[in-house]
């Protein structure tokens, strides 16, 4: 008899389900003040583009039969060829085959995970890291380890061994922080010496709202190597944040010896990306992106500016906040001895207000690595101001009540 | 520094890429003649019913939203619920908590060996399989045993220990014949005894041309048990015959348990299908799925027909293949000796027709399987029926010269 509960058990870092995909499935519980889930503003996706880009397929069969039969493994031609180009006017230069096109980069770091690990081997990671990157590793089963918070820390004699080190340069999901250009150095010198391939989340970087733009790993690597091929970097990307992520169209670029490997990972694991979606999001992008990315960032920036003076209103003294540059979310961290899941379950349960805890970043078995349980993670990507405050208003409160408590 | 060449070497069954997917970057080369890969004919796809679904969608701000937003990762409800009614209907009674929306249904094969799977198990395929199915199979590095060809060679004794058993019931692929339905109770027998699972791809189920309908191993085991819970198989179905394979839309059916770890894994893989694809597939199939699969019949019985007629015209006597009630295939069979690499390769370098080398179709290193050399398939779906008579005709030719230099 096949014992279908028993399978899978020692996978998945021993979390059910994400978080934030649970949470998903509350959307329509319209009570709840939604600051958990990252999910982009549904406001600002491109509706008359993609009405007319859809038009314009129909009404040419040739288009619509390109559009409905199997696309190549790789992905559409154009597409990849543009976003080769994109790559290159924004400091990466590639060419097409450089370019594999996935079901939005959450797949792109599946297929990493499955090109790089085999059951046992060692994966590094940022910590605390992005929930959908630790799942998709966990099913290859490693063995973590953490990458040190301090570059200053990174020293190839105790962190050798990995086969990669995943990392989101930019804004990254749960912190919002960034690497600055002597880390992403640092981090590059330390792939040098320890052999690890870097495996680059490249997913928030279009959704910068103030500073500058520091060079990506993969940016970086090639300038070190001069030449793609050569770089140690595969780099994840997505047109999720910036358009659609019902498109389910992402990237990954890295040297073409690595990109075939992939091509053949993506034929065995569910053919193509449909050619339908990548067509849509061809015609977008090719005029419309610079304007959806300003939109988003204009839109993201008021409330991420509004939540951040909403925090400064509402935390006590003693919670702390990042002030993230770009991206979706906000990382707070409560006084010591304060359990940031205790505070995600009496936000939700008490309050209706949805938010994750931090503990839930963090890989199950990492042996280098503390799991900070006063943290949490907020998102100001979903709702307006007003709820946003409201929402930020009325944890201000329940952390009042629990750091007093705690006192 | 990152090997990236020595990566992945050990997968993928020794093939550097699928024989079908490398052929189909052939398909500008307009002097070929394609009987190999067994592309839908974009003829069938419903344009005017998709290019209408669209426009509703489009048209609809709410309905807009919910197609460009992230989708719940078992897919979009309603398409769930029509899937499993028409499960239902078609003699295994289903919920809609039996039901996982996947990128085609090569990411369901995909998935269930990712959760049957860890490296070294057994994984039972028939022999020959769907190339597909097996480069699915080798990520996960199992070994392989194979299913002997007659039922009266199923004993539980010498089959025993494999995870579970890869069969297409249904004018599968390669050799388009079908399993009677003794011999598919024998397989849940033999299920039962050895206690594996039966992974059943009912593909081109919905393409049958002549004959009676025979239970699912699905319908069947639901039937020896009551109830789809208990049940040791898992069903993958897909709209890519049917409808259009880029709107990638197939779907898992099995007991709720092992839905649910499905679940985990295509949160971890690729977070979620397309809400827009499974919304347009599902306004399409609501009315129009009998219609569609009635054209498809139609046309491809035909082309079935005159196939085989001009094989019986063409082929030398010793030459032999199937006749199948079905699906998109022809097995051939040369004689003894003549090799069907060889075949294929002069087919396509000498003749410009395009066919597939039987040995494509077996697993790697399975003890107790023989390669026939002497086989290649046929498609009939892809191409009208002039054109496949010349490709047919050539081949015959090819045939006779290649039999007599080996008498």
């Amino acid at each position: 008899m096949t014992d279908w509960q028993a399978l899978y058990a020692d996978r998945m870092g021993g979390v059910v389900a994400s978080d934030i995909r649970e949470r998903m499935k509350l959307l329509d519980a319209s009570q709840i003040i939604h600051l958990g889930g990252g999910l982009p503003d549904p406001d600002i996706f491109p509706y008359e583009p993609l009405a007319a880009a859809s038009q314009a397929i129909w009404s040419d069969r040739a288009r619509a039969r390109t559009a409905l039969q199997y696309a190549p493994s790789e992905g559409h031609a154009p597409l990849r060829q543009w976003i080769a180009d994109y790559m290159t006017s924004h400091g990466a230069p590639c060419a097409i085959d450089n370019i594999l096109i996935t079901n939005g980069s959450q797949q792109g770091l599946d297929f990493a995970a499955k090109l790089l690990l085999s059951p046992g081997d060692l994966a590094m990671v940022e910590i605390p890291s992005f929930i959908g990157a630790l799942r998709a590793f966990d099913a290859y089963q490693p063995r973590y380890i953490g990458l040190p918070e301090r570059s200053e820390d990174w020293r190839a004699s105790e962190l050798g061994g990995a086969k990669f080190c995943y990392v989101g340069p930019d804004f990254r999901n749960p912190t919002g922080t960034t690497m600055t250009l002597a880390e992403r150095e640092a981090l590059l010198d330390l792939a040098a010496e320890t052999g690890m391939a870097l495996l680059e989340d490249g997913c928030y970087e279009q959704l910068r709202y103030d500073g500058e733009d520091i060079p990506s790993l993969l940016a970086l690597a090639i300038g070190r190597h001069g030449d793609i091929e050569k770089v140690p970097v595969l780099h994840t990307g997505t047109f999720s944040k910036t358009i659609a992520p019902s498109l389910r169209i992402g990237w990954i670029a890295g040297p073409a010896e690595a990109i075939r490997k992939l091509v053949l990972i993506k034929q065995a694991s569910d053919l193509a990306t449909s050619a339908l979606n990548q067509m849509l999001l061809l015609d977008v992008v090719k005029t419309g992106l610079d304007a959806s990315i300003q939109t988003a960032c204009t839109v993201y920036r008021a409330r991420r500016d509004a939540m951040l003076r909403t925090l400064e209103e509402a935390m006590p003294d003693t919670v702390r906040w990042t002030r993230p540059e770009g991206g979706l979310y906000i990382w707070g961290e409560l006084p010591e001895g304060v359990d940031g899941t205790r505070f995600a379950e009496r936000a939700l349960l008490e309050h209706s207000v949805s938010i994750i805890s931090g503990a839930a970043f963090y890989p199950a078995r990492a042996a280098n690595v503390d799991v900070r349980r006063n943290t949490f993670r907020l998102s100001f990507s979903m709702i307006g101001e007003e709820p946003a405050r409201t929402g930020v208003l009325r944890l201000g409160a329940l952390a009042h009540e629990m750091v007093s408590a705690s006192a």
